[in-house]
């Protein structure tokens, strides 16, 4: 099999490679890297990512690491496979770029933090920490407004179609549908029929799936 | 003239734009935002961006934001103009994305966050805060670690040509040429080789001279 995902079920960022590969219907190894022995930060793994984040990836010879690059380079190479995700057009592919731009920029920030204190900390027994949610939760608010006033003109973030740019968000989403965050989705009435879209998919449920065998 | 770029000249967004036009040989219109006065988050600016940031673009009725964004359309539509900034093949462009996604999410969180406290606050006639600068220099130091081993394998950092992942360093390494921070990029050689190379390219230059007009 020539295609390795080396990394954590609950790490959104493996989430997000598992969650392409699968849109893709292409076949590949997942290779479980014990970040609570700290193997994400020793060799072998940091030859694949010199940073020390999952997830790692691994295309015969090719090494990646940085979820949403392996994605890009996942779309633009197996063209043919799957779900397609990204668009021939230059100018739709232009909106597209934004749309990636804005859930790495915008939203992943506060929801990632948002993510990380009410889902993982716990997770591993830690506190979390209040001021923070009470702060990103308002900085997540602002961000949504645009998002609900942008799905309000076209079904999925960057157009008609459902891209990488809706992808990349399903991790920390799908996390946060289960905290009290889940409102602030909720309160918006087009964001909030989105996420139900989108997280019904079946690649996406595959993924979940996989957290619980 | 159908491109125009709507930003600030001392903005490293809106300066990264213009260096990829510059590179690119395109012609375009530069139409200043005053931020002082707030124009970012009013209209008719946030029609353009309604994350109220600058840069906004527009190339004919196509309308954009999000600086590495709009370079990866303009070289993704422009291909066939000045310097081509990406690669055609597969292979070599996946690592051009990760490359892209390390400056934006590895290097520029303690970069941006040094820019601001040393030059951006300075200008403004605000106090810069030296524990935020500690913090994000010891950040930044770890991040370039990795940059000096990459560089001591290929001239830029995403292979053996110049590419958008190298050019959207430019805005943050330019202002931190300039503070006590430089020591940071001094100490390590391959880095601050490819920093003297690619601050100096004329696309580059032409950034700083717009400044001075």
């Amino acid at each position: 099999m020539a295609i390795k995902v080396h990394g954590s079920l609950f790490s959104t960022a493996t989430m997000r490679v598992l969650a392409c590969l699968n849109e893709k219907g292409l076949d590949y190894e997942f290779v479980p890297i014990d970040m609570k022995a700290g193997e994400h930060k020793k060799e072998p793994f940091i030859s694949l990512n010199p940073f020390g984040q999952v997830p790692g990836f691994e295309d015969g010879d090719l090494k990646l690491f940085e979820s949403r690059a392996i994605n890009q380079y996942i779309t633009s190479t197996y063209t043919d496979k799957g779900t397609p995700l990204v668009f021939h057009d230059p100018k739709e592919m232009a909106v597209l770029f934004v749309g990636m731009q804005v859930e790495s920029l915008q939203y992943n920030p506060p929801a990632g933090k948002l993510t990380l204190e009410l889902t993982i900390k716990p997770m591993l027994g830690m506190a979390t920490d209040e001021a923070v949610v009470e702060e990103k939760e308002a900085e997540l608010a602002k961000v949504l407004d645009v998002y609900e006033s942008r799905l309000g003109q076209s079904k999925y973030v960057s157009g008609d179609s459902f891209t990488l740019a809706d992808l990349h968000h399903l991790p920390t989403l799908s996390y946060l549908m289960g905290t009290r965050v889940k409102s602030v989705f909720d309160s918006r009435p087009h964001v909030r029929a989105w996420c139900a879209n989108i997280l019904a998919r079946p690649a996406w449920q595959k993924v979940i799936a996989m957290q619980h065998n």
